[in-house]
């Protein structure tokens, strides 16, 4: 099993310490940890750039080098992230519900950490750090498995993240590296049951196919995202534009961006004209018939293609925009019901009751009224770091901070009691 | 695919129906149910009567024909659960969380139905209409495969529930029965990937492994539970022999009853000889060295017998008590996290400090103070009815009411907020 059995073990073992740890005490190791980071710059600088020079060697695209890249701003986050985790209430030993049966025998429900969870994940660095807050703060040991191209960045985060808990008192074993770089190593992950409580696949469609389709341990799917915007006919057409632009080109690799404009044929023949001059030259549109013919003559610039069926079904993750004319909100609906991944969708209206209809009845983790989708986020919502965007409706769903890393324990206090 | 793919989009497009029913509406159906339940219980018994019969000619143990039977104060107690259910709060459109974020856009998370259910189950009929009620309550609709021994009961209690629903203004589609008796079927459920959000086994250690390991779909462990009860020198003496007893013998098929007793040598003189008198006749002690020589001159009729080490590992659900003395309190966790089931677990002690250890370290759905472990049980928790009793730590925990039928969706509305 490629060696990770004494890994899975020793992450057990430190897990059930580090549930006995209050508040402070996880608060104090995260904030040596900070410390330590802070320490490394240069040491995480120097592995860095090595990594990105042997990617770059590689041909990696340089959108994937920025992914890769640390610089001293991405530190500085990776900081801030920490301190956000730390200011966060304990999400452990909270009663969430309690109550006194008939016979007297008082019930109580705790929240308690999940366990020990497995991250595996592409590129990104700073996940490396974010995981590991969350799970710290939340009483779960983890196994982190970055890309083999982060692997220096990896080694030398997660050195000093194990300095930091050496030095705050913390528990170093409560977090270990998944590094021979070998694939067999996450089949021994994603077959580890009994001994690993959660894994979360963050990365390419790939990558989450994968680990759904051979996972024995829980798993939980992130990140698919072919989010819609639907312009209803009462919607403000400026505000429009300006919000499927945000949505569109703010971070279009982002799981969050938008990837087809649904329009009601009604709001058609104004917004898209609109929106094609905006968009020319940024942003190539692929239209159904009726879209293009309310788009009218296309602006110069405007690189404008007809919408096939792969388009509906495709998480571009680039300057691409899908449009299609909708006769009716129930459409609209159907339409995202059926070909969105339950991630985030948007109405813009100022129809009460279409809005109240889209929120009731649209399936995704997060339903949009009059805003950008790009807002789905775990530090924007206030989680400080995030584990990942959880597109399951199963134990997480959304952006996924530190609740998603517990669960509950009945505690059950008698004086004697049996049953009748 | 065993004709059951219309029957998953038949349950998929009732299930967005039901989504969007109101209290008063699903309450209402389940009323009208449990008329419909009412007036056909000559028809179930003489169903359930065919199938007793049946199951006596091919053989199978009384024990057995007992879960199967569905006799007057069965039906009752059937009715009595949905009528628990509905006097339930609806468990979905709650605020579970709302926030306002620092650019004004408002964040609430509300709670959403999971979709749709299946439950793969054994014999007991009852489990028909409990799992339908709780389904229909938190707006999920269910697939229901039951045991082709009580094919015929189960048939007429879903035509009866089908039958109010219609009459109750309800939504008769959103329950199936999966009546083939074919084992593919099973196979077809496990597989239904984007058709079902959840299945949970409940029966026998083969089906559950079964699901377990061939599931593609999420799925809730139930029911396995090696509970053990350990005994702490301070514990009364007196209170323990009745509360070992109880969790022994009141039900010994039921997963919360005790398998292993531990004791602590220092409480092993004065318990076990007790124990042994009052269990002789009835339970058959299979002890450890220490244990064997704490008790002593075994007590007229008492059956003893060396425990093995396949003793500490089975779930006997039978007259049968292993016991082993332990040294210290740790010992006694240490061997419940190693040997244990993550079901019920109890302590008898007056010692503060030690029930606050066990109740933190001891890593199960249930942990007991001074009480007998046959408690955990949606219905005595209060939760009317219960999907099974979920050993796991993903999504659900312990006894399963309307909680573990639901999840959450972010609802965040805004006046043309973009990301900056």
């Amino acid at each position: 099993m490629y060696g990770l059995e004494p890994v899975f073990d020793a992450l057990k073992t430190a897990q059930a310490r580090l549930a006995l740890e209050n508040r402070h005490a996880k608060d104090a190791a995260l904030k040596a940890v900070m410390s330590a980071i802070d320490a490394s710059r240069s040491a995480i600088r120097k592995a860095n750039e090595a990594d990105i020079a042997k990617a770059r060697k590689e041909g990696m695209k340089e959108a994937l080098i920025d992914r890769l890249s640390l610089d001293k701003p991405g530190i500085d986050a990776i900081l801030e992230g920490i301190a956000t985790v730390i200011r966060q209430e304990d999400p452990i030993g909270r009663v969430t519900a309690g109550w006194t049966l008939p016979n007297g025998l008082l019930v109580e429900r705790r929240t308690v950490p999940l366990g020990v969870a497995a991250i595996i994940y592409e590129s990104r660095p700073n996940v490396t750090v974010d995981a590991f807050s969350l799970a710290y703060k939340a009483g779960c040991a983890i196994l982190l498995r970055g890309s083999s191209s982060a692997l220096e960045s990896n080694r030398v985060l997660v050195r000093a993240i194990q300095q930091g808990l050496e030095t705050g008192g913390g528990i170093p074993e409560a977090v270990a590296l998944a590094d021979s770089g070998n694939r067999d190593e996450v089949d021994a992950i994603l077959g580890a049951r009994g001994k690993i409580d959660l894994v979360i696949p963050r990365g390419g469609k790939e990558l989450i196919r994968r680990v759904v389709s051979q996972a024995r341990i829980p798993v939980i799917e992130t990140g698919a995202g072919n989010c819609h915007i639907y312009v209803e006919p009462s919607a403000d057409l400026s505000k429009a534009v300006d919000i499927i632009e945000n949505a569109k080109t703010q971070k279009p690799g982002a799981c969050n961006a938008a990837e087809t404009l649904l329009v009601h044929r009604d709001a058609a023949g104004s917004l898209l004209p609109l929106l094609a001059r905006r968009l020319a030259g940024k942003v190539e549109l692929r239209c159904d018939e009726p879209s293009k013919a309310a788009l009218g003559t296309p602006p110069p610039g405007l690189v404008l293609k007809d919408a096939t069926q792969e388009d509906w079904e495709t998480e571009f993750l680039d300057y691409i925009l899908a449009i299609k004319t909708v006769d009716t909100l129930e459409e609209a609906i159907d339409w995202i019901n059926r070909y969105g991944t339950k991630h985030s969708e948007a109405i813009l209206t100022n129809d009460l009751r279409a809005a109240e209809t889209f929120n009731r009845r649209v399936d995704a983790a997060c339903v949009y009224t009059n805003a950008s989708t790009r807002f789905t986020d775990g530090g924007v919502f206030g989680f400080g770091a995030e584990l990942g965007i959880s597109t399951q409706k199963f134990h997480a769903r959304g952006p996924m901070g530190l609740e998603a890393l517990t669960t509950i324990q009945y505690r059950i206090a008698g004086s004697g009691h049996i049953r009748l």
